[in-house]
């Protein structure tokens, strides 16, 4: 074997066993006795949990967090976001990407979504930190004429064309019109023919705010989720951000259509969107996967936290203590976001990618561990990480990550946020 | 000066601002230039913010953590958690709340309030680990005769008159009928008029669930607050846990009877209690604190955590992104707590004791720092604090507590909960 993660208990599909896993290649090749490896990782006390995918993020907006809180949305973006986004060079996208793998590896996430701009130096943050992502330029055509909308929308189909398999296919492309209110009709048509064309996966934000819907009946005359179904806009390998405000027939819409939804807790409670009907899209049979979205709006890349968070919220929501139990928030955050994104892991098991987080339960806050699974979702933390690997590369070890220069990180993207900030206010 | 917290930024009443804080005798003395002192503590890169206040929780239930999770309240309560907890005696009591204040302390919490049973056990851990907490035993009279009742009554009058002021004043001692629902309106009332004879503060649970205030209406004809009214239970040295299904008049009573409430968002959500309406009592005028409530319906004692809950769920529940801003958040979970609880700490300034939580702003997650308040109450966690101080004394350095041998406590409170878990599964 390439790799042995030793001596922790290992949560399978199955349930927590006892177990080595065995890597070759990349792939789990053994979960039970591994005798011989070329490299060996110390799980003791440990549980190997499969790697946790982000299914919804704008990363480079790590330079943002804690930039603005605690205001309503608009003056959010219109006055904070919007200006300060404004200065923003490839330069800085990289920079503010690069943190945000740092934290996502710390954090044992293997694998996010990102939808956003100058997305070529997104793959190379990608390619370098060992991570698997989907990749998608983030086009709006609001407020553009025709020609502006169409060579906005190719720089997306570009993008995805030239980027999607590459990193030995741990960058794969999404094609991505913003949002139905901030794409024409048009491009929102084009966008769904190119990716079945061309077999991309299919994103955009949905029905994050009840101020969308409202537009959506006032302008179009139906909601956000019936204007995409009258458009044709569903594919299999697609899926949606937030979807705070549909009803049960618009889940039935996405479930019939094999459309997922990345559900992103933290940010809809944050920016006052509301809370999601998870426990409802699941019974709906939606999958559900689980995003931070950007930091600015999160202020982190905890998957764990989310995934607390959307079994907390459910159970709010709907007055139902059962709603939401622990291994569906995990699933959530790993095999369900795996299979949105159009990556095969999500999973320990036989033939899986090896994409794996090694969470320490030794701590005080996870003693003691009555159900590995409830302390992970309840109690853990991004922190309580100690390995993280993706395709069978150790990518952190014992907290120090392996493929980036944390120190140097850090100080390039505080650096690159308060020149922004100076400009934004300048 | 005996201690010098130094070369952070200093989280003070003004703001945040670059100093050092000196320490004598306990007690705040300096936030600016220290110059000498007995004992440096390197706060370089963090911010020194008062210590956390948990102001409601049952601590020796860190034995129950993860034990039974995601099923209906009265499942939870009659099936899992009362068999598992019958078998709970005094060794197991203090092996609970010794693992409860390590992990307190680890996360920057300096003071707690508990109320529970075996009492002098859990002030037996308070005077041992350096903590302050406020303690009361949870008197729960239903289904007892009259002279049981007052047994049970007296029982935490005694150790309230017993303990308090005890371990140089760091032990406090409350007067706690455990809820409306459990105890006798005699009992109700000879609380109130003990804890206003003797000096105690006096709290009890109040309007956690919405089958409590319907019940009430029944019973007796009224909801629990205003039955409470209407027994002149208020104190100005009292407060109440939970407060999820207040309505506004009910509010405007606590706010006119200085009565505080201990938020305690994560146990609401996670026991489908609801969210509370904590935006409507700010506006009312009413003290609000937090709590972690038991670690078996948290299940951690993660005051950060619970700051952000505060602040995001009051977000989502409202739809308004301004509601209970960090600001706010950082004050209920430190100055309110402190004076709900009857102590005066709460903040670093000159004349208070120096109760201290020294949080590193360095990590990936906390990094680029816009705001220390936004970073600390959506970005930080548990895992983040490197020093707490209480009363000028060093309890944890480096994330290494001082006052407890944290091995030995993980390992008897784990061995704690597996023989209690055996014994309640017969």
């Amino acid at each position: 074997m390439d790799l042995a993660v030793e001596d922790g208990v290992v949560l399978t599909p199955e349930g927590v066993v006892e177990a080595d896993v065995g890597v070759d290649d990349g792939v789990v090749r053994v979960v039970g006795d591994v005798e011989d490896a070329d490299q060996r990782l110390d799980a003791s006390g440990c549980v190997v949990t499969p790697g946790l995918v982000n299914s919804h993020t704008h990363a480079a907006m790590t330079l943002f967090r804690g930039y603005a809180d605690d205001m309503p949305l608009d003056t959010w973006l219109e006055e904070h976001i919007w200006p300060i986004e404004s200065g923003l060079d490839g330069d800085d996208v990289e920079k503010g990407t690069r943190l945000a793998a740092l934290e996502m590896i710390e954090g044992g996430t293997t694998c996010f979504a990102d939808m956003y701009f100058e997305m070529d130096r997104v793959a190379d943050v990608v390619e370098d930190s060992g991570m698997k992502a989907l990749l998608g330029y983030g086009a709006i055509t609001v407020g553009k004429d025709e020609d502006e909308a169409r060579e906005e929308f190719m720089q997306g189909v570009e993008f995805a064309r030239e980027h999607h398999g590459n990193a030995d296919g741990r960058v794969r492309a999404m094609v991505t019109p913003h949002a139905p209110y901030t794409c024409s009709t048009e491009v929102l048509e084009e966008a769904a023919k190119v990716a079945q064309d061309e077999g991309f996966v299919l994103h955009t934000h949905l029905s994050e705010t009840r101020e969308e819907v409202e537009d959506s009946v006032e302008e179009h005359g139906e909601t956000p989720a019936r204007r995409l179904d009258d458009l044709g806009f569903w594919r299999p390998e697609g899926y949606v951000a937030h979807g705070v405000h549909l009803d049960e027939d618009e889940l039935e819409l996405l479930a019939e259509n094999d459309v997922a939804v990345a559900h992103c807790p933290s940010a809809n409670a944050k920016l006052a969107s509301g809370i999601a009907p998870v426990a409802d899209a699941l019974d709906a049979d939606v999958d559900v996967c689980l995003g931070t979205d950007g930091p600015a709006s999160n202020n982190d890349l905890d998957l764990w936290e989310e995934a607390r968070l959307a079994a907390l919220l459910a159970k709010a929501r709907e007055f139902d203590a059962a709603a939401v139990p622990a291994e569906t928030a995990v699933e959530m955050a790993t095999e369900n976001g795996s299979r949105a994104l159009g990556f095969d892991a999500g999973r320990v098991e036989e033939g899986r990618p090896a994409d794996l987080a090694v969470v320490d339960l030794e701590s005080a806050h996870l003693t003691p561990c009555h159900s590995v699974v409830s302390n992970l979702v309840y109690s853990a933390n991004a922190g309580d990480v100690r390995h993280t690997v993706v395709d069978g590369e150790v990518v952190m070890e014992d907290g120090r990550v392996e493929t980036l220069d944390a120190e140097a990180v850090k100080a390039e993207a505080e650096e690159a946020a308060v020149e922004l900030a100076e400009e934004a206010e300048g």
